[in-house]
């Protein structure tokens, strides 16, 4: 188990701040810049599978930016980090605020997991997996609303 | 990166492949044994947040159980294995099928994040993340029917 101190886990929490930065600023090239060529996201939207090609891609990312009329806050809560040699994973919660250009208020929980792998002395994010619950009543709906 | 015959990827595989088996059972003590005492689940049914006493609670998983006809069949597809001394992530596509208690047949694509420790000598999950992505469109609609 990682201790707060590891130099690890002090890197890799600094990784995952560079992006949550890449975001308030919606800075494209900085967010994938947090990725390995090869990784490959699990997304809140679809499709099933955000292949290496578009999750490297700025302007794949660029797209999403251009919805939201306000910076992107995706700040995290209760977040665990564990290194094992070149191997490590990040889970906690994101909270998600701002304004879509519509005019929407985005205010979302979601549940953020990351697996990386240090390649060439660097920590870089292999695998990315966002998502919401949904409801098992039948009706389908994705679950925008929970809070922690 | 692990090769396929390291011996800690062919343990981790063998485990998975219990819980595989174990939902196909539906024996949910066989189910809970994978985890370690302190996992936290973030899974396709709400809450956010599933803690380490409900994943640790066969009584949990069997009251889930108990809403299937058939066996629970989740098959997994181009999982990715990594690991590092004591820690481990894997993750890939799930095939889920089957037939609930009220006639509804199941034909589920879900996307599968599971983060690993080796505690005592033996690899657990610490970590499991199912998901489906939801549609951007405003209608906050699961996306069930999605397929690789």
């Amino acid at each position: 188990m990682a201790k707060p101190d590891n130099p690890d886990v002090a890197q890799i929490g600094a990784l995952l701040n560079t992006f949550t930065t890449a975001l308030r600023n919606k800075d494209a090239k900085s967010a994938v810049s947090v990725y390995a060529d090869d990784a490959v996201d699990f997304d809140l939207a679809p499709p099933l599978i955000i292949d290496s090609k578009r999750v490297r891609d700025p302007a794949y990312i660029q797209t999403w930016f251009d919805t939201w009329a306000s910076p992107i806050e995706s700040t995290p809560h209760g977040v665990t980090i564990r290194v094992g040699g070149d191997i490590a994973f990040a889970y906690g919660l994101q909270h998600m605020t701002g304004t879509k250009t519509d005019g929407e208020k985005v205010d979302l929980w979601f549940r953020a997991t990351a697996c990386l792998e240090r390649r060439n002395g660097t920590w870089k994010v292999v695998h990315m997996h966002n998502s919401v619950p949904f409801t098992m009543d039948g009706s389908e709906r994705a679950l925008l609303d929970l809070k922690p």
